[in-house]
Formats: C-alpha cells, sequence, structure tokens
C-alpha cells in the first residue's frame, strides 16, 4: 500500500484533517494515511518546511507528503506537486515544501488546475479538503501528475537564516523548542564540526557556558543543562529530566554562540 | 478496506480512543480507521453534533461514524444504530447522531441489546470500548444490525438555535471557535443570501462594521478583520494573519448581526 | 494485518511520531499502526506502564506495543523485547513495559543488540527511531525476535504503591486524573470488595463523605460527587457533569481513604 503522510497547522480539535483523510479515502480506500503533525504554529510556513525537512527521508520512497499550512489559501499562490527523486510533495507554493524537495532533488514541479479533480464547489478557505486532499488521492491510486495541470518553472525558495560565522566564534538562534522544552538551534553538525575541528570551545546560553558536546541526556546531574546533537542533526541545548526552555526562560529566536579557542 | 470514522470528546491524553481502535481490530483487523476530532469539548453534544454533520459527506459511502459524546453513560440513555441512505451512525441516542443522520436521510434505527456483541464485563463507564466499538467492528465486517438488537420507531431529535430574522435583520450567534480563531456563527450561506438578496448589508460584531463577504483571508490588510463564508458553509469572522477570537474576546454565544439596507 | 499500536510521551508537537511511523512502513507497508496516547507526562514511567497495563489486552493477540518513554536514552539502560503469553513488547527496559508484560505472563526477554536492524547512524537521543521503530516492524513482518538479539534473564520491575490497609481503613491515592476531571485511585474493585464485604461503608474524600458506589454518572444530581469503578477497574471520584479535579482542587497523589463500618 501507498502511503499519504500530512502535515498541517490545522491542531486536532477541529475536523479539518479527519475530513481530508475521508476525501482520500473515498478516492482511495487502499492506502495508509500517516500524520507527521498537526500543531506547527498557526501559518509558520518555515516551523513547517523544517519539520517537512527533518522527516521525509524516513518514510518509504514514493510517500506523498499532503502539506497545508497555507495561510494564502484563496489568494494567488498557486497549489502544486512537486516530484523529487524519491517522493512527491502536495501543498501550496508558498515555500513549504522547498527545503525538503530542494534536498532530496527537484525534479518537476506541477500546477494543480484541472478542476475535474477537485472536490465542488471549491470553498475559499480549505483547498486542503477541495484540492490538495483529492490531488494526493489521485496520485495515491498511481494518476500521473501530468493529468492535474501543467508544468511549472520553479517554485517558491525558502530561505532560513543561518548562524554568523565571525572568525572564531558561531553566534546562532534557537529555531525550535520541542515537547520536552529542548532548544533546537541553527548551527549543524557539519557546520560546528568545521569550525571547531579539534580545538576546545565554549558553548554560551545566557550566563551558563557549556564546553562539551552530551553522548546522552544522562551525561549530566539531573537538573544540570547540556549540549547534544538532536535527531534533526542540528545542536540542541536540554536539561537533564528537565526543560531547558523554562531553564533560561528561552524563546524562538532565542542566542546560542559558541567561541573557539 | 471499509472506514470507521471516530468522533468523541475523549481527548489524547488518555487511552480512551486507542482501546477503542484496539477493540477494533480485534473483530476486524482489515479496517481503516479515522479520527474525525476527540477534542469535542466534554459532553458537548450539540458540538459534536455540528462537527458530524459538517463531516460526514466526505467520506466513503458505507463509512460507519462511531461517535461517542456520552454524559449519560450507564443512565437509561440506549445505544443506537442508525442506517442513512448512504452512512451508518453508532452511538448514544442522546441528539448526536442526529442532525447528520437527518441530513442524508434516515432509514432505520437499531437499540443496539444483544450481549453476544459486547465486551464483557460491561463497563458502567465506557460503552464506547464495551458496546459501540464492538458493534461498529461487527458491521464493518458485514453484520446486519437486524443481530445487534431490536428496531426502534424513532431517535432523540437535536435543535441547533436558528439566527432569529426581524425584518431587515439577522440575529446571529457565536456557535463554535477554531484552531485558528475563526468565529463560525449559525447563519449559512442560503439564509444569507435569501435575506440580503442583491442589497447592500452591514455585519455588526461589537463595534466593527463589515460590508462586504471576502473572497480569501487575503482580501483585507494584515491584522484587519473580515467576513467570510468557511468550510462549513456559515458565515465566518476572521482576521487576516491573526485570530477574531483575541481580535473581538469573543466567546461562543457572542452577537454576530446583519443589516440589510 | 498485523497491528502496532504506539505509547509515547513525544506528544504530537513534533514530528518524532510521524517519523516512526514511517520508518515502521518504510519496513512492513501492510501493518496497522494504532496510537494509544503520546500523552503520557514526560519522562513518567509508572503513568506509561499503567496505561499501557490497562489498554493491551483490548488489542488483537500478537499486537507489537511499541513504548518510548525513555529518560535514560543513550544511557545504560538496554532496548528490549518481551514475548508475554499472547503479546510482543517493544521499549527501553526501565520498567515501562513490566506491568503489562507481567499481568499477561511472561515467556522470553530479549536484548535488541544486532545493529544490522537499526536505523543508521544511531543517534543519542532518539532510539525510538533508530531501533525501537524497526524493531517492531521487522517483528511484525515475522522476524524472530532471536535475529535481534540474545536472551536476558530478567527484565527491570516496576512497583506502584499499593493502598495501606489498617484493620478496617483502606488509605489509597489518585493515582491518575484524566481528560474528564475523573480522579481514579489506586483502590482496585477486588481489593474493595474483599475489605467492605456486604458492610457499610464511608468512601473520604477532602471534607466529602460518599456511602455508596454508582453505577452511572447520572446517579446523582448534576455537579454532585460520585465514587464509580472506572474502566481501569479502579475507583473513581467523579462529578456528574463536572470535574471532580477542580471540585477538589485535586493532583495526583491526593488521599482518596475508605472506612467500613
Amino acid at each position: 500500500m501507498r502511503t499519504i503522510a500530512i502535515l498541517t497547522d490545522f491542531g486536532l480539535t477541529d475536523n479539518y484533517t479527519g475530513v481530508m483523510k475521508g476525501v482520500i479515502l473515498k478516492i482511495n480506500p487502499n492506502v495508509n494515511i500517516i500524520d507527521i503533525s498537526h500543531d506547527i504554529e498557526p501559518q509558520d510556513i518555515s516551523g513547517a518546511a523544517l519539520i517537512l525537512k527533518g522527516s521525509y527521508k524516513y518514510f518509504p520512497k514514493k510517500t506523498i507528503f499532503l502539506v497545508v499550512v497555507d495561510p494564502g489559501v484563496g489568494s494567488g499562490r498557486l497549489p502544486i506537486i512537486v516530484y523529487s527523486r524519491n517522493y512527491i510533495f502536495v501543498g501550496p507554493d508558498n515555500g513549504v515544501l522547498n527545503l525538503a524537495a530542494k534536498e532530496d532533488g527537484i525534479k518537476r514541479i506541477i500546477e494543480i488546475r484541472n478542476k475535474k479533480y477537485f472536490i465542488k464547489p471549491v470553498s475559499d478557505t480549505f483547498h486542503g479538503r477541495d484540492i490538495f486532499a483529492p490531488a494526493s488521492a489521485y496520485l495515491s491510486k498511481g494518476k500521473s501528475g501530468n493529468l492535474l495541470g501543467p508544468s511549472l518553472d520553479s517554485m517558491k525558495e525558502l530561505v532560513i537564516p543561518k548562524p554568523e560565522i565571525d572568525k572564531n566564534i558561531i553566534k546562532g538562534k534557537v529555531i525550535h523548542i520541542d515537547r520536552f522544552g529542548d532548544l533546537v538551534t541553527n548551527i549543524d553538525r557539519k557546520l560546528f564540526y568545521r569550525i571547531t575541528k579539534n580545538k576546545k570551545f565554549r558553548i554560551k546560553i545566557k550566563n551558563k557556558f557549556l564546553s562539551s558536546i552530551a553522548k546522552s541526556y544522562k551525561s549530566v546531574r539531573p537538573g544540570e543543562p547540556l549540549a547534544i546533537f538532536g535527531s534533526l542533526n542540528f545542536l540542541e541545548i536540554s536539561v537533564n529530566g528537565g526543560s531547558a526552555q523554562e531553564r533560561f526562560s528561552a524563546k524562538k529566536g532565542y542566542e546560542v554562540s559558541i567561541k573557539v579557542k
């Protein structure tokens, strides 16, 4: 069975996600529907793009990612399908599909335009149900994207701010905070080791300094902070048995810097 | 594969929903189980009935809707199956199934009474697990409802307050607030156009007046409110890029009125 | 189709659970994946163990329970598979699997050690994705646990505090509070009837006394508290149409005692 994996900012209180799944099963009853998350902050396109980039490669090849974080619904932004080397992405052309598709290698971009494959009447506010879910379902049945609309030359790019590097200092920031209060920074593993090499370093967060990378949350005493590379391969600040978010009263955008000695 | 779609007020913190799914798969391992929502406000029968009415028709025909919003569990209310023209509804006879089943056309109502199809011992507090989930699973395997109990002549009616209409004024109210802070009113599209026809109108919410129906959230400047017909076909008050709930400090029951000129 | 049922403390905001499901489907696309809950309090091993014990037996035989409540990830605790009489449990050896497996009857314990079945590189923080999810998926395809690692003689025991019994008094406490504000105590049905027999009794919570076991939430007037045996077979304190948690400002650990007359 083919997999459709869904990522939205719909939350789980309303019926939006359930209705999209109904639409999918009405078109293709033999498909695995998986939730990545529906708890993206409302309208947070770059948050969703990061989550998608950190998730897609764990799914079976040919998985269809149905992504609806769509503050521009009903305005000019195009509904698109992006075929990458191993996957298919369906959603609005507002950048949300860009990071993942680019990493995997974009092969073809299609505008979803053929009304034959829409749920009618198309609402002004819920293209997830009326355009994106049916497109995903038809693709999962093996329909070619060519039937859904014409090719496009490009898609909207999304730029995530990189850390600033000033000689021996890396100035990064918190780009995501997870449920455990772990602070995910924009400093990735490769960059970190390229700059620090085998030298000593000091990671600064607020008034606290850390001088090693932990191998596990239990590398430090309970209640103590640590630096660790998380499952997204970004440097994270955590607290053993606690919450770094609380400990440092941290928010998204909070600075985390590294000085190489 | 047949679909069972579940709607409850169980939340996702406890294991209630997971256990119902276990019960279903033990009886029928070849069924699609879909969540509509489990975040209905505890014991909010009319909220659930509205969500069900706004959802059911997007699902495949013959979908079984397992609805457990059941403050009267263990008391006199009957557990029922309702066959409508295209769907099957399973839940307590407290009105929660009524709006959807009536809209689709009620064909037959059955009391679930045959203990052979219960999980035993039947608890006093969780008929979702012990009565409704197994009934849904047996129906999804093709068992006839007749085996589960006797027919009933009627089911409990549910009445949703309609807007008051006084000559050229429609007095509606907020009946649902979604995750984005959109205020869903009880003024539906048909009623709106029947009263306003092609005349000018003024929608009043608190001290703010709106004189057009937007085609998209971006029809107004960021931060500005707008009126739009949402995916349930009710008039909604929204804010472009923001929350109408916050903007107007609105709650359920809040008045939204329309004056036709 | 085989079932994998997942229980974690990951919440639903992040992509952790979705990614584990992707990993599973990549290995075995023909499996039912069911969520028990992802809203266990972060790192609450005994809370998760209780929920698992209250859930497992409702699932089809041979269901694989993938349980990731794992504050010791990356430290010494072993990843294990536990075969019980009717089920298979996969997770960290920190006690979280113990109550359910013991109740069903432990048959064999295996350490997951064969790197061939890991997702590589294995991260320091997310064995759910890299070790437990793939192990569960291979087991669901019929792979024998013997291929995944060597047998172990024992697993970590978990002890849940029992009520104190002092002649004619049972001193229990609240061990779980559900979404409806129901207070679940550690006094189980068997113990209750063994001590109270057919005598009169008085249940004390704060300054309130209850002298009967209700058959339904509606056995008392709206807003009034009641005592009832819940779906986990533990004594629960509830309020008809309200929340016992609010009514008694109760927290976990709160005392509930019974005096037999």
